[in-house]
């Protein structure tokens, strides 16, 4: 491999000549050799962001020239468009303040906007990658800077969209099947009748819920540390670099983020991870919940509930027909169970601070970002390959409803409790349906039953 | 002990003579001898609340009599005071709808109506326990109403006070210390300098946003279940009972609880406590932060840090003076670790729906109940206890100031990046001061050190 | 309320006269009002045990006379027997060393014994609470002990018995019901049969592995740090003293407790308990899953899987029979899913040691044993109330089994491949069984039918 | 890109030609675009050794004859040694039993062998990825068999050697340091002295507990599966097929493997990972408490600790020297905190199972193994760039113990409790040394202080 020497305050050391990265990226890979899990990519691509936003800001309060601005700009875009992913090679268990990640994306950007320039890599001329591309910031305030800008955009631009269609493919099927009255079930025993418009409707209800929650939370995520440099002071930038960095920041991602009106809690806290990763808790468990029904009511062929019928996107059992294993809900199911399982991580790591500092911040960034990514993943394969394909299996779905016991209530008005009782009690006991045994003991006709036992009406409530 | 019968549709079952319940609350005494938490009294409480809502809203609908009403107001009344503690023997561990508590409130408020209209305990007569105290209600829809308004009653009227007082006292303290310059920590390594005050408005600031997070979350818990009935259709309740029962409650309460405009999502669901949990976990990690820097800033009193004097509440080291465990800071911790298990365990009881109930009611409700009030008692304790009485041992953080290396930093402007440097490894080599590592080094004399070292001027952001 | 004058090191401070307990509890109970959880009773007992044993190695190793350790002795044997549950009054959340407990112990078992002597409570003499009750201690060294002792005790004594019970009881039952061929069930889906013993012969397995890691976690927590005394190196400590009272510790509870080897690990770590706890959770899991699998196989009554019948303990519907909720099951899961809580709570804990203490020792004690009670209760309370009284619903189980289609494959051999898939197909599509398609489509008689598909033969593997 | 025509029951579809996996893997490639997370490596391999076994096995059975066995052999020892890892492209979030990298590795291998063959790809002849490679298993068996390999393998070949080391290089740590007295603490406050041999030695055992209760959990994880086939019964297997399989995988490993007695359990449950998670978990929680009281002692270089100096691998402030940030510790803590989350994940996905089959195990593998690895790593990044290189800072550790006041307490015997008292508490007052105390109050000389002050004597039990 062919290597070109970079330096730090080290000293020197050898680095891949195709790589734009420099000496201390080398050396942390040397020293963190450390699982697998590279620095989200969107944590990369915020980086890309600040860097931009910081040159644009650091010229208009005039601390750089323009030249540089441009140049550091343009690198910054590469960043940005993912088209130098190959260049941050570094894991997630690194120093825990992602210094070495910060220091990456200023020397990448500094090669890049060097080789722009026509200059020789390695030589931090005429782009430094401290003194220019890190010009008024620190580790300590822009990674946690970098890890809200990329909360916010997956949360919003990959996160709310996705389920926003899954959502709306739940809605659409709940008013498709407004009309078919089935039974319901609590204790997972027979109750009273809804409608599987109104089941679905509750689905609808719980990921509104969610997505509610975890908007409740992006305030939090969208106050920047920047500006508040080594310790939160601000010291060695201009007293307007958080605000004008933050405005930029919020131009170039088109949300409203600001500058933190207290630095100190979002370098050394963190907290804000937990609310907002308590509201994608808060979705997985819609999601699990979601995704138990489905697998639940379209169980069987034969020996379940057999209430849905979900899409047969792979091979089942070749001699067998009807056997469809709910493969969505349990990719969706393990997400869940995942996202929990992050959150576990995220609200240890973040009550860990010392100080003026958090140095768990990557660990937070890998386990929120995670969840996420796997939330809004799933959740559109779980739209595309099984909920908008859900159809009703009506011939079971009335089966269940007629043998049902719970509609004996309804004859309570014409022919007393007593003896509505006594038809379902030999119902229960013949194992007849409630029509058959309310003719057998002869206290009603087929048509007097049909009459009133009307499962349609009872599925709302009702002005007596 | 004195015994009196009393009747379900099982049958007869003895209970003691001195209490109000009756024989469902008997049975699940029976059936669920298991761990002796009982069911939090928050709940019981909010029961009082929505029984006696309940009667006034039948009332105002015309389906119960004046004097059922009263009769019921009465006593739940008595409920609501905390004076008929000792008739809800139930545990946590019983069925996972909470049935058994809501049969536990209807037996003892129409048994201490009875009582109240000189009827006879166990009749059911004047006042029934099914027929009026839990008209137009089903376990399925109270008892998740009660678990709201138990959570919305206990953040507000609890937690947030106590939250509030400490964050006023760590603010006074902030601005009484924001002269007091003191070095900075980062990576646990000295870092650039900072005020007390600073280092304390960063835990002001943690304990609003996480304030702010929690009440971003209350909307969600003051939507009731009410009026869903069974399955969250509603059936045999008034169309107007949910609107009607709601208003009710937000009128005792004097909260804005609102009628769930999905029923099914609020019985089937429970994932309101997730998203709230999470909000409760955001400030466990800030308090947890916040008690670590205070009895590491306290730590010594010879060998540890010792910027901080903490008031001695407990007797220490009788021989040997200075030396304060920093117990309520203990407390707290423990607190904060069992916050966190406790939401574990509340997002992963939510995520176990099924179809129309979910069915881990009761150890939800148990743990969010648990996390707020000891949230809350953790605080008062801290503040009155501890954080009231911290001074700032101002010896200690000058000495820890002026030894520092990292005011090396103020040199640079006046004699160079290169001198600056020589001074600082000068004085960390002989294990001087830099000031006297100047001297020394006959780069400045101690009235030029004086004039350019001036720590306080490193607070903050300047314009250059 | 009567009080009578105590002191300690600060001072004097009035305790109820009625009381044991002296000055050091009474400030404990004055600076930690915090919750209501008491110090667990099982780590009460504990040191109770751990006194007595002190007392007795304290006069063997000739510390102590004769008379001293018999008062001794004799109060704390009544702390033993729980005679005295109201003079230990303190909460878990109090100084992280468990100190005040161990004071409070000391306090209660000093007045006591100086009564028994016909002394003056408060005086501490004939017997001082830290001189004589605590000689040879530290709060260190005594607290982790009793956490050990008390963890062991209960899971010998109160956990593994109630478990066994009802191993014991599914695997009775798995005999039983091995000749009961049912249909199998994996992704929810209809698979092969296997027999209802089987089945459950998973479930006494998957208790048996869960007690087998739990045994395998004792050795650990068997180990004692007592005479590590302050900081581990057990300085004011007979050098014999360790191993000395290890040995009483093991006579009087009949558990094989050593001596830690290393006192530093078990005073600052309490990585044992996170193993132990792991262990715990394992057998939730286990718990778990059974009992969701019994109340999923009672599903119904005609809606569900419907084939188990379990006990019914509680009213259920009065008009409509054969509901019977799983309120065993429910309890039984909404504790695994505490336990899961618990256990996260411990895992923190315990990682956050700092040099010679851990000081989350009553945090790990009271989730710890809370996960082995409600285990244990569970447990018992499934298995005399749920587990004991199943009964196979043989004609839903035979139901299911012949409506399978997955008994085609046994068609193989006799009609081949293709064949056997067209009878599933057809019957499939018709909704009958698959007799019913091999006689309509003409492939077989139903007696050939009968001779071929042997479920009974498809529940075990067979030489070829 | 050039593509190849597979086929599977539900008909053909294309896939890269350069690729040896078959139509199953490309359907679940697009039906589960979800993160990125692929199948564990350590799966991968241990499904090589699977396969391997099970041609192995089945020759001997006499169910398949030589040349398919080699065929299948030799293949799969192309899978064990990681040659064709681009052929497995499947994520964890497929479907829950892991049937798709069941099916995924049929196909490698089957398509792998056939290219040695001469044959062509897809005609799966002469290895048919169904009738050859999966001979005698059934999704269901294979890939908890999987799990369970990769977990042994994982724990035995990676984890135990690097634990090893990290322990053996604190264990000389501890042997080298054994002379150097320096001050305890607890509370995080001045407490009586021991060794800096005696610190580590803590650390050492807290190691050994925990590869202890690692160890404890693998006869659970040595107990295989395979041989029950689609739902435990062992249906379509030869009687001997588990026995002889599982002797197969002992004799590739090197590992005491058995067959499961009971398939059932292993299949439904995987409660075993459960339990040896927290063990991890226990590991987790004692390196958390190692690496902070490493970067805890390493504190300063002047505000700090400092007892402990660090290597310093990373450039540190280019002006100030002696500021070393502990980035091991920073990567080992959030290590850490990672397995503490996916512990969580791991528990709450084998509660899940139902009936015959738990749908959770890709998450449960890719959590445990994720931890073994990080565990693995970040023990062997934290012992070759932090442990080896740890030198005692003794001045600094003598200032702390002769500053000490805990001293004190030797001055009892010579001039009583009284006087001791007072020298430290004048010191503490005027800030001097108990020495300087001691003179000034003419209570001792300076030679009769250091003839009866001497902390080494301190540091462990006496016989009086």
């Amino acid at each position: 491999m062919s290597m070109r020497v970079e330096s730090d305050s080290m000293g020197t050391i050898n680095v891949p000549a195709d790589k734009y990265y420099g000496a201390q990226t080398a050396r942390s890979l040397a020293n963190f050799d450390i699982g697998g899990e590279r620095m989200p990519q969107e944590v990369i691509t915020a980086f890309g962001i600040l860097k931009k936003a910081a040159a644009i800001a650091n010229h208009k309060l005039g601390l750089m020239d323009e030249q540089t601005r441009d140049l550091i700009v343009a690198a910054a875009d590469e960043v940005i468009a993912g088209r130098l992913v190959d260049h941050f090679p570094l894991v997630v268990w690194q120093t825990g303040s992602g210094t070495q990640s910060n220091m990456n994306v200023n020397e990448v950007i500094s090669n890049r906007a060097i080789e722009m320039a026509g200059g020789e890599m390695g030589s931090k001329k005429p782009v430094h990658p401290n003194d220019h591309v890190n010009m008024s910031q620190s580790s300590n305030d822009t990674y946690p800077t970098a890890m809200h800008i990329a909360a916010v955009e997956a949360i919003e631009n990959y996160l709310a969209p996705r389920i926003e269609t899954l959502r709306a493919t739940l809605a659409a099927k709940s008013d498709e099947f407004s009309d078919i009255v089935k039974i319901g079930r609590t204790h997972l025993q027979d109750a009273t009748p809804l409608t599987l418009g109104q089941e679905m409707s509750g689905w609808v209800a719980q990921l509104e819920l969610a997505m509610q929650a975890i908007r409740a939370s992006l305030p939090q995520l969208k106050e920047l540390a920047l500006g508040g440099t080594a310790v939160g002071t601000g010291l060695n930038a201009h007293p307007d670099y958080g605000r004008t960095v933050a405005a930029e920041i919020a131009t170039l991602t088109g949300q409203d983020f600001i500058t933190a009106p207290n630095k100190f809690a979002v370098m050394a806290g963190h907290d804000a991870f937990v609310g907002s990763s308590g509201a994608l808790k808060q979705l997985a468990a819609a999601l699990m919940k979601i995704a138990n029904d489905v697998r639940w009511l379209a169980s069987g062929p034969r020996s379940g509930l057999g209430e849905l019928i979900i899409p047969e996107n792979e091979p089942g059992s070749s001699i067998m027909p009807g056997k469809v294993n709910p493969t969505q809900s349990e990719a969706m199911t393990m997400v869940a169970v995942q996202v929990m399982g992050n959150d576990a991580a995220i609200g240890f790591a973040a009550s860990q601070g010392n100080f003026e500092l958090n140095v768990f911040k990557p660990v937070i960034a890998y386990n929120f970002l995670q969840s996420v990514r796997l939330l809004a993943d799933a959740a559109k394969s779980f739209n595309d390959h099984c909920a908008a394909g859900i159809v009703p299996n009506r011939e079971r779905i009335n089966e269940h409803l007629n043998n049902s016991l719970m509609l004996v209530t309804a004859l309570n008005r014409r022919i007393g409790y007593d003896n509505a009782a006594k038809i379902a009690k030999n119902a229960h006991k013949k194992g007849t349906t409630l029509r058959e045994s309310a003719i057998e003991l002869g206290l009603l006709t087929g048509e007097e039953f049909d009459a009133e036992v009307r499962p349609e009406e009872m599925t709302g409530p009702k002005a007596r």
